[in-house]
């Protein structure tokens, strides 16, 4: 049975409640296992702050969110955009994260086209691979639901993530989040091609009905659509035996109820519903 | 250079404006080639008026939307569904269509287990096509976006479809909609696999940024991320030769404005986005 020694924060999930210090504090009070915060809650504690932090509590940090968005209309904003996936490979190497997830971009402001913006996806995990590979920190491709591949990433299923990570070598696997990836009927087949080696991080949540926003209407492991133990059983076939990631975008519901309640409503779903 | 002759309006375009009488007309009136109704509009005209009507106007009907919904979690709900469906297809036999549209069905109330709903999806459309293809009515499945797995179709791919269509033989092809596959990395190759026998219908709209529903915000050509020219070159190679039926769900734009803007608007971008 799984249970809160099982689960990493996102701190997205609690993102309009706590800052990183709550964080924390409140996965050491509930007894998770893990914790994965994103770059702007990282920096707004200051990076050497944060890694003091994190490192003293003793928590497992199963990722940092989120480097990526590679794909820019001009070279210039291709450099940044690496630049900046440096500064987060630093980052993710002083907290001690397990790997840094790449949310890996959409299409460039006027661009229509997709198989372009997927090239340059590739160029840039490749061009950062130079730079990740020697600081010792894994890239966790995370292909995201379609319905972001405008504006958010255009690595969409498990097969492209797979295709990359063969393409890429070594330094480089993928982020199993059952939110993007559970409409897919390759599903099963691609994890297993993935393999215990690739799957850096698992991440749960739930697909409500109705979904009233395509960014912010994310549910708690149970409320929604999603057969999270047959997915999860998948990944653990394969040989991932690491912590369950929760990472819920709730605008409406938890990011307005008080933290400690979706702390412990976690910590019960996981034992129930993952 | 295509122009309103290549044009079918799908009825639901303007939806909010017009009745079905209004749709025959305005698209003679606009130089429209073809019309596509949705069942509702068929029935509220009624069934033999709306075959009256839709014959006397020398409109090629690129469709009739839809047929589907065939997961239920009784043996009664399939049977309903089939029961519908089945005059479904005679509807689209009285108005003449070229097919009979089949958005699929997604997940029954209460169920997350999404590969019994693919079962029951191919076992639906089987049991329909004893009833179609006597009546010479051609199934078109139409692979919906991911974001509608859970509630409306959990045939997402081409892919998917392709696979269907193969394993259930004659008098079943696919529809082909811009914004529920333009994200497919592999839809080069699928709309090639589908070839000209198979591709039933050829839908145009457009993906906007953001998107601020999933379900009535698409965009009208032109206004979005989508190489539909491209898509539509590739449909056309593949040997498609037919009308390109233009579907946009569009609550707080397109269904707020005079009909005939819309109508002018879509033979425009007939000519300029596609």
């Amino acid at each position: 049975m799984a249970d809160a020694t099982n689960a990493s924060l996102n701190t997205a999930t609690v993102k309009a409640q706590w800052d990183l210090k709550q964080c924390v504090e409140g996965c050491v009070r509930h007894g998770f296992a893990g914790i994965s915060p994103w770059r702007d809650v990282v920096q707004a504690a200051g990076v050497d702050e944060a890694a003091r932090m994190i490192r003293g509590s003793g928590l497992e940090v199963t990722g940092l969110c989120r480097g990526g968005m590679f794909p820019a209309s001009t070279p210039a904003g291709r450099q940044a955009a690496l630049d900046d996936n440096r500064r987060a490979v630093d980052e993710a190497v002083a907290i001690g994260a397990n790997c840094l997830v790449l949310v890996c971009g959409g299409l460039p402001a006027g661009s229509r086209d997709i198989a372009d913006a997927r090239a340059q996806i590739e160029d840039g995990i490749g061009q950062l691979l130079d730079y990740a590979r020697p600081a010792g920190m894994p890239l966790a491709i995370e292909p995201l639901h379609p319905m972001y591949a405008a504006d958010r990433a255009c690595v969409n299923t498990m097969a492209h993530a797979n295709d990359l990570c063969d393409r890429l070598g070594d330094g480089v696997g993928l982020a199993v989040d059952v939110y993007h990836v559970w409409w897919d009927p390759d599903l099963e087949a691609e994890i297993k091609r993935a393999g215990k080696k690739r799957i850096l991080a698992f991440h749960v949540c739930d697909w409500l009905v109705p979904t009233r926003s395509l960014l912010t209407d994310r549910g708690m492991m149970g409320d929604g659509v999603i057969d999270i133990p047959m997915i999860r059983s998948w990944v653990e076939g394969a040989g991932y035996d690491g912590l369950y990631e929760v990472e819920i975008f709730s605008e409406e519901n938890w990011w307005t109820r008080d933290a400690d309640e979706v702390m412990r409503t976690v910590r019960d779903r996981i034992a129930s519903a993952v």
